[in-house]
């Protein structure tokens, strides 16, 4: 509200360091960085403001290792990389050996483990997870209580319509991050609903409630101790989702309760929980999705107790069982043993063996495939 | 889901790697670094894992100046402050002249202009922005569309009962950011959700809902040529707010559409932004707050033409103009001359000169004032 090129440069500066207390803010007077900056031919120029810095790379998930970043007479580094192909891909910059996020660029990667920066470079036509201008459905955040945990946060995605289509009932995805993310991952790196919007007005997937809750017991491995963690964790998780999360949704969200309108999925640790809590529960999920599912061999018996003891059953329990990885994956020779498994006991499954390893790019194909198949 | 610590181990931080591609990741079998850590006295240690660092500096909103951190044999930095004051304050780490958040912690301030993590001393008994067992409203993520500007986001909170009383309507407060921050910025760092839970809790507030856009219609001015800036962004904002904002809010929430059932309030550049849309459209708004509103002395005619024009008529027409400002902060000069302005015109208004500064600290605090004497 202010037009004194001056003045207002000098107080906005006042005002970020008074916040900030930013290391490295711009001078007034200087012209901004801009970072990322997605040029017409889908090449991309990354900047950071770090005159005292001797090294810095950038590390994206485009690229298959750091990128050597110039400094120039002002002390911004910058490089310029691509053509890139249209995606949303994490990025962070390494500075003298530290990881650090882009400092101008709002878009955060949420995640207890890293902190990395979002890069999204649209393509034409739209990609399915790109934000365009159809009827969107609202993602909310919530709290549940459990008695042993506390008050717990949860994310939910109601499809377009779903305030004022009263009377309608739907089918519920519950949708697992991976280990380190949290209840938001989903919806800010995976874009779950801006996936299900594109797909819903497009007639290619049922409206359904997604329901993504923090997907541990107890907070990430470098917060917790050893005795909280791994099947300690699994089976406290099992029961607040069982126990408290469940009815929380039941009782407050209008979505069917029978199991072929309940579908289960995650990612990395969020698979090893969704195949654990889908195919143990049958009476509960009719459609389980592992998405480069964390799993370790000598466990596979344990975790996969109920559907190994009766395959036959299972077969016809189960609507979809479905698993994707990519060849890239650090976990594409445990899970490739698993299928043929799975393939041994006669388990039907289907699979989506990708390109690509370990990612959130690879998470929304498989959203964004699965979301077509479900509750059809 | 995995039990065997050793290579359970290996595989998160192949994970890690693969995920954030991590420098500075702890390698397998070490300790985890925890940061920050409250102690049961209210000091707090922050920690940071950078071993080729030759310098690293704690900045803390509950500290007058930077603190120096100290290095241990495996290359953590750390360092223990306080006793604190309980509260929910900003701050980030300068590694060798760079400003980072801290990677351990997930908590992140969100801002367009700079990155700064968040720590919470909870007191006892709990603060009014404190998580507490009490019934929790919704915070809605949405879209509306501007014609001009695109897919707009804003975010939206439905107090409790909300969803299952749907007869009843509700009055609205149009809560506005700071310069260089986002929509999620009064719930994530203002906890403007939790504060209302707890004072409808209380019986203190009225059950209300709080819209929360983009407080903007460009970017920030880092990535923004200069004639998007300042005026013509005020402009572009008021017709984004007044044609798109307002009738999405009032064609898909349940609030009352009269002038006593409608308040603005905005920090800083909302504070500014406030001050002009709530004193320019009296037959919207019955309710004014500005919590160290933006301004500068040469707009003061400008920005306050209608209520200056008639302080009679103005007086009549508002049922609260507020204004609150800390004695430390920046804008408290100009804020102070505006102050008189407003008496030698008999323009009626409430203030609180609070302590502290241009913090969020102060806006939850005037958050918690305000929203005890809107709608009543």
């Amino acid at each position: 509200m202010m037009n004194q090129p001056l003045s207002i440069r000098f107080l906005l500066a006042c005002l970020l360091l008074s916040l900030g207390r930013l290391a490295g803010a711009q001078p007034p007077g200087s012209p901004p960085v801009v970072s990322p900056q997605v040029n017409t031919d889908n090449t991309v120029t990354f900047r950071l403001l770090a005159p005292a810095a001797k090294d810095v790379k950038l590390n994206a998930q485009f690229e298959k290792a750091p990128v050597a970043m110039t400094k120039d007479a002002r002390g911004v580094w910058s490089v310029t990389t691509g053509p890139v192909k249209p995606d949303m891909y994490p990025y962070s910059f390494t500075v003298d050996g530290i990881s650090v996020a882009d400092p101008k660029n709002s878009s955060i990667f949420p995640n207890e483990g890293f902190q990395n920066s979002l890069v999204e470079i649209t393509g034409s036509p739209p990609l399915v997870h790109t934000i365009q201008n159809v009827p969107h459905g609202t993602v909310s955040y919530q709290f549940y209580t459990s008695p042993e945990l506390g008050q717990r946060p949860v994310v939910v995605y109601t499809p377009p319509g779903y305030e004022t289509d009263t009377k309608t009932t739907y089918p519920v995805l519950y949708l697992l991050h991976g280990t380190t993310d949290l209840e938001e991952t989903w919806t800010k790196v995976g874009r779950a609903n801006i996936i299900l919007d594109n797909l819903i007005s497009q007639g290619k997937a049922k409206p359904m409630v997604i329901v993504m809750p923090y997907g541990r017991a107890f907070p990430v491995i470098s917060k917790s101790s050893g005795s909280l963690r791994n099947w300690d964790n699994l089976q406290a998780f099992k029961k607040d989702f069982l126990g408290n999360l469940m009815p929380f949704v039941e009782k407050n969200y209008r979505v069917r309760k029978d199991k072929d309108s309940r579908a289960i999925a995650g990612f990395s640790g969020g698979g090893g929980e969704t195949l654990y809590l889908g195919l143990n529960n049958p009476d509960l999920f009719s459609w389980v999705c592992g998405f480069a599912p964390g799993m370790l061999k000598e466990e596979f018996e344990r975790n996969n107790a109920t559907a190994f003891a009766n395959p036959a059953l299972t077969n016809q329990r189960l609507k979809l069982f479905w698993i994707g990885v990519g060849k890239e994956d650090m976990l594409y020779p445990v899970i490739n043993d698993y299928l043929k498994v799975l393939d041994d006991k006669k388990i039907k499954h289907e699979t989506l063996i990708s390109d690509g390893g370990h990612t959130w790019m690879n998470c929304k194909l498989y959203l964004s495939t699965i979301a077509q198949k479900l509750f059809r």
